[in-house]
């Protein structure tokens, strides 16, 4: 067996990008334009979601997927509907009630290319849409994995996942959060939906519970690491590297695992994540290198 | 076989308001009080959906489900799901940006009485929760029936439904609708909610298409019947009896039936498709009393 790989190849990034591209063929496909009087909306629809994302879940669902031999075309269509599900967090997000974020990976949010009522709407849609591709038979013939990923995916995104986490997000911008709040906010924002990611792969495959904990717990520990180099690059990086304003969250008065343990220590605890995260993926004996050097991505990437 | 009836009786309205008690016991049990830190979420989304309202699409859930013997929590349970979401879409309907409504069912909106971010988040989570319940086991024991009921409440609900109608109905606040655009807006905002709601009774009870297609039209001619008697009432009633600002419509400068045909000729249509509405069900031979008394019921309703 070869060693596992200790940092991200050169070759991860074309990979990441095909797939990137393959999955803005199926969203495309999913969301065709429209000369029907409401097209604004899905206008809209596609305008927040095929905006150049790096499409980090897409890619973790494709990897995993491919650990169990699934069909790709099933692995793109979940993939597509959990970035059509973050891309209409993205476009809540940026509401003005909200983050009241003008811009998003460097071109105006919805909301401004758009307006505020058309933004609300197209979330609205887009995560419904979500539902309307994963209950769909393209994306498995077998109603028992439909219907465990559209579960899996309500619990994920929901009040106790990602909006339950978004929620804390706004209270947290009039507190202090201790870090175990704040790493508990960062499971709920992100970790929920990067696990949904790569355990939807396995649930997919039909694979064994030790394979499905295993994607679960590496997402969990990675999604975090995302997390804490997030707030590392909010205070690091330009807002032209970042493609959003830099400093948002010291603006907005949030508690960040930054402003808790201070910079040195937050990229400390980000390596130890990471390390973590690749330690999980040891039940696939040297088969899940990908999965692995993505995990070395997020450590080392500068937007 | 007995005379179909040609009005509501004075029991319809007991029958609902025992349905209604029990649909909100239902709702009060999935969405239980919180004291976790982000607890105002949670009691948004109670708010949100716990308000007093009619609850005529449980309604209609539960009495499609009862013409085929279905097991009663499952009803109530696939109708809380759909009041989640019906109630999401509220909420965000009543949005600064939206329709700006400070008042919903006599009661401040959900962005009055917590904030905006506060609603925007509780109508997020509420739509998701709609899928996590109806995709969970205790819905229905066979994964295909939940399946089937997740795509269609997702197709009903979303671009193409929906969420699609609110856009046409943001859209005509700007220009002109003829008649035909006007009743596709409101099949696409109304009518699919309520196909869904009636449909979905069949669909728990395993039924043929010929049964199923019969509560589907029924539902598509009485959701249109109950917009425009909405129209009518928008005019005609204060807003003390309506529980929400009168002449809404008219202040926003949207088309409407009232605007587009007159207020008798409103009336006469709303008539007309309530007949039409009850011959759908002529299939179920006379054991569908109760639907054919709640189209008249819609009808003959002031608020």
């Amino acid at each position: 067996m070869a060693p596992s790989p200790r940092a991200a190849s050169p070759e991860l990034e074309s990979m990441m990008k095909e797939s990137a591209d393959a999955v803005n063929k199926t969203i495309r496909h999913l969301l065709p334009e429209s000369d029907l009087p409401e097209a604004p909306l899905y206008e809209a629809m596609r305008y927040g979601t095929l905006n150049g994302g790096k499409r980090l879940r897409p890619f973790m669902v494709c990897q995993a997927a491919k650990l169990f031999g699934v069909d790709e075309m099933r692995a793109r269509r979940t993939a597509a509907a959990l970035e059509c599900l973050h891309s209409y967090s993205l476009i809540h997000d940026d509401l003005p009630a909200m983050d009241n974020a003008d811009t998003r990976r460097g071109k105006p949010s919805t909301h401004v290319e758009f307006d505020e009522a058309t933004a609300i709407l197209a979330g609205d849609a887009l995560l419904t849409f979500a539902f309307e591709v994963l209950s769909n038979e393209e994306t498995h013939a077998d109603p028992r994995v439909r219907i465990e990923l559209v579960n899996m995916l309500a619990v994920a995104a929901g009040g106790h996942g990602m909006v339950g986490g978004q929620m804390l997000d706004l209270i947290g911008e009039g507190e202090e959060f201790d870090l175990g709040t704040i790493s508990r906010m960062q499971r709920m924002k992100t970790g929920k939906l990067m696990a949904f990611a790569c355990e939807s792969g396995a649930v997919l495959g039909k694979a064994g519970e030790v394979f499905r904990r295993a994607l679960r717990n590496y997402a969990y520990d990675l999604g975090l690491a995302f997390q804490v180099t997030d707030d590392v690059l909010d205070v690091e990086e330009s807002p032209s590297v970042l493609g959003k304003p830099a400093n948002q969250d010291e603006a907005a008065g949030k508690s960040t695992f930054v402003s808790t343990m201070g910079k040195e220590q937050a990229k400390q605890r980000a390596e130890m994540l990471v390390e973590q995260a690749v330690r999980h993926l040891h039940v696939f004996d040297g088969r899940a290198d990908t999965l692995i050097e993505l995990a070395y991505y997020v450590l080392e990437r500068r937007a």
